[in-house]
C-alpha cells in the first residue's frame, strides 16, 4: 500500500504530520493531488479551544482516532471516474461539504443544512486537504477557470462562505451601506463579495494593525472599536440613519452590541462567525429597533458553482490579498496553527502545500 | 376646575385611585369619555417588576410624579375639534401611541419605532385610559364599526399588536404551520389574527389550565411544555419538518429554546413578548438551522387602521374570548393588577370601567 504525508489532528494543540495510506477513489470519485490548502478559522477553533465538533477518539474503544484536517483546498486531478468529463491533470477547486442528497434540506436546495452535513477534513473516514491526496466525489471537483491559478484558488472557499452570507441577508445589497465586524479571512473575503454585489459603502470595524492596513484601501472607512464608538461613526457617515446591514465576522459579544447600535431601524444583522459562547441579545435595542437577525451556515452546492462562475468573469478583485503566509505541510503546527495563535495580529490566511519543501 | 377619578401609578405595586383634573382638549384633539380599558402585560410588568420604562418621580426634584395608566381603551367622544368629521357621542377605539411625525422612522411609515415613541397611559403629561376622560389627537380616535360594541372594543389593541407581528414575520403566512408560545392575551389575540391570515395549523404551547381550556377549541393542538417536548410534538405533527414560524408571546428562555427546536430549517422566530432578561441564543442551533429572528415592536398607524377595517368586515372571530373579568375603576389594584399576579392561571384579560360602580 502506498503512503502519503498528512497533518493529523490528535486533540488540543496536537497536530502530527505522519505517513498514512493514499486514499483510493470510490465509485464516482476523483483523487485530487493537493496543491494548496488554507487553515480555516473553524480548524483553528478546534485546535485551540477544542476538540468541539470534531471527535479525535474512537467512541467505542476510547483509542486515539486522529483526523486529517483541511477543507479549503485545490489541486490537480490524479484520477477521474470512467466516462468523466474531467481530465487527469486538470486544475480543480474542491467543494468540501459532504451531503446526503436525501433529507428535507438537501431536496429543497438547502444542502448547507443537510442533516448529515460533514466536511472533508472535518471527520474521520475521509481525510482533508492537509495531505498529499484526497478522494473527492466528481461533482465536487470544480474545474478552475483559466484566469484563476492554483496559487490563489484555495481562498475561493471563504469567498463561497461569504457569497452564501450575502444571499442569506435576504435584501438586495446594491447601494446599501454595510458594516463588517472583523477584518480577518472571512471579513476580507466578504469585502470582495460585497463589491461584486455593488453595495454602497463598506465600513470595517477592526482593531488590529495588520488587518486594518490590509483592508484600508478596499473599504470606505476602517473603524477602530478600541478608540472609536462604532455606532456613532456609522451614524455620522450615514446622516444619522445607521447602516443597512451588519455582517458579523468576529463572533464576540462587544462586536454584536456595536453592530446592533450601528444598525438603522429594521436593519439586518447577519452572523457569519463561529461563536464560542451563547449569543446575548439585549432586549430593548432588539425590540425597539425591530432588528432582523439572520444566521448564515456554510454554503450549498449552488453557492459554490455561482462563485466559480463569477470567478471566471473576474468578479472578485484582489481576493488573494488575505494570504499572508505560505508554508510546507511539515510545518503545519509550528508555522501554521501556532503562528495564527501567537501572531494573530500579523496573519490573516496561511496556505499550506505538501509540494513546498 | 372639574375633576375626575383616575388610577395612578406611584411605583412598585402601588396604584391609587384619586381625583385629578379633567384633561382639556388641545388643538386638533378630542376628549374621550372612557368606557372600557384593558390591563396590558406591559402595565403589569411595570407594576410588578418596575418601574422599568415608566418614571414615577420627578427627575429634578425627586418628588412623586404618578402616572395615570392604561393604553388599551375605548369610549365615546365628549368633544371634537371644530370642523371635525367625528361627532360628539360617537363610539371610538383609541390608537394610544404618540409619535413625532418627523423622525426617519415616522416619515418612512415605521412610526412604531418613532424616536420619541410614547403611549397615552405610559408617560406623565398625558393620562391614560384608567380614568374617566382622556384627551386624544383626532387622528387617533378611530370610529367603531356598527358591528363592534364598546363592550369588546378595548381588546382591539392587542389584536393590532399581533397584526403588526404577523406582518413583521416577513413571510406569506397562508397555509403555514405556526407555533405560538404562550396563550395569554397576546397569544390569544394572535390566534384570531392568524386565522384571518389563513395560516395552516396553529399549535399552542401553554402550561396553565385556564389558558389551555380557553384556546383549545380555536387551535389545532395545545401542547403542554411541562409534560411534552414541544419540538418533538411539532415535528411529529409536520412529518418531521418542524413549524414554519414561531411567535413568542411568552418571553422566557425555555420557551425560546423550545421554539427554536420546533422550527424547521430556515424557519422564522418572531418575538412579540417583553423580556425581563437578556435573550440567550445557543449558537449551534441558531447557526445550523439558519433561523431568522425578528422583533415586533408595538404597531404603527397603518396597522391600527387595517385592523379597524378588518374588524368592520368581521374578520376576527371570537377575539373577545380573552376577557375573563370586568371590574370597576375603584378596584383597579385589588381586583385588577393584584388579581393578575395572584391568580394568573385563572385570568387572561381584565377590563376596567369608570362606569361600573
Amino acid at each position: 500500500m502506498s503512503t502519503m504525508r498528512a497533518a493529523r489532528f490528535y486533540g488540543n494543540r496536537d497536530i502530527r504530520v505522519e505517513d498514512v495510506p493514499v486514499p483510493e477513489a470510490g465509485p464516482g470519485e476523483c483523487v485530487v493531488e493537493v496543491e494548496w490548502c488554507g487553515i480555516c478559522g473553524s480548524d483553528l477553533h478546534e485546535y485551540a479551544a477544542g476538540p468541539v465538533l470534531m471527535s479525535t477518539v474512537d467512541a467505542k474503544t476510547g483509542d486515539p482516532k486522529p483526523l486529517t484536517l483541511g477543507h479549503e483546498f485545490c489541486g490537480r486531478l490524479k484520477s477521474v471516474p470512467e466516462g468523466s468529463k474531467l481530465k487527469v491533470g486538470q486544475a480543480v477547486m474542491v467543494d468540501p461539504h459532504c451531503i446526503c442528497r436525501q433529507c428535507l434540506c438537501c431536496t429543497s436546495g438547502n444542502d448547507q443544512m443537510c442533516q448529515k452535513l460533514a466536511f472533508l477534513g472535518g471527520h474521520n473516514e475521509r481525510g482533508g486537504g492537509l495531505s498529499e491526496f484526497v478522494a473527492v466525489e466528481e461533482a465536487h471537483c470544480l474545474p478552475l477557470p483559466d484566469t484563476v491559478s492554483l496559487e490563489s484558488a484555495a481562498v475561493i472557499e471563504p469567498l463561497v462562505v461569504c457569497h452564501h452570507a450575502a444571499k442569506v441577508a435576504g435584501v438586495n445589497l446594491k447601494g446599501l451601506d454595510v458594516l463588517i465586524l472583523g477584518g480577518g479571512p472571512v471579513g476580507s473575503a466578504l469585502i470582495s463579495i460585497l463589491r461584486a454585489h455593488e453595495v454602497g459603502r463598506i465600513f470595517l470595524s477592526e482593531p488590529t494593525a495588520k488587518r486594518k492596513e490590509q483592508n484600508k484601501e478596499v473599504v470606505d472607512r476602517v473603524i477602530d472599536p478600541r478608540s472609536e464608538k462604532v455606532g456613532d461613526v456609522c451614524r455620522e457617515l450615514t446622516g444619522g440613519k445607521g447602516v443597512d446591514v451588519v455582517f458579523d465576522c468576529a463572533g464576540v459579544q462587544p462586536g454584536l452590541e456595536a453592530g446592533f447600535d450601528a444598525l438603522k431601524h429594521s436593519g439586518t444583522y447577519v452572523n457569519v462567525a463561529v461563536w464560542e459562547k451563547p449569543i446575548q441579545i439585549q432586549f430593548l435595542m432588539f425590540f425597539f429597533k425591530e432588528i432582523n437577525i439572520r444566521s448564515s451556515c456554510c454554503y450549498n452546492e449552488e453557492d459554490f458553482k455561482e462563485v466559480m462562475e463569477l470567478m471566471s468573469k473576474g468578479a472578485f478583485k484582489g481576493y488573494e490579498r488575505m494570504v499572508t503566509s505560505r508554508i510546507s505541510l511539515e510545518d503545519t503546527q509550528s508555522k501554521g496553527f501556532e503562528e495564527l495563535i501567537n501572531n494573530k495580529d500579523d496573519q490573516i490566511k496561511i496556505l499550506i502545500s505538501p509540494k513546498v519543501k
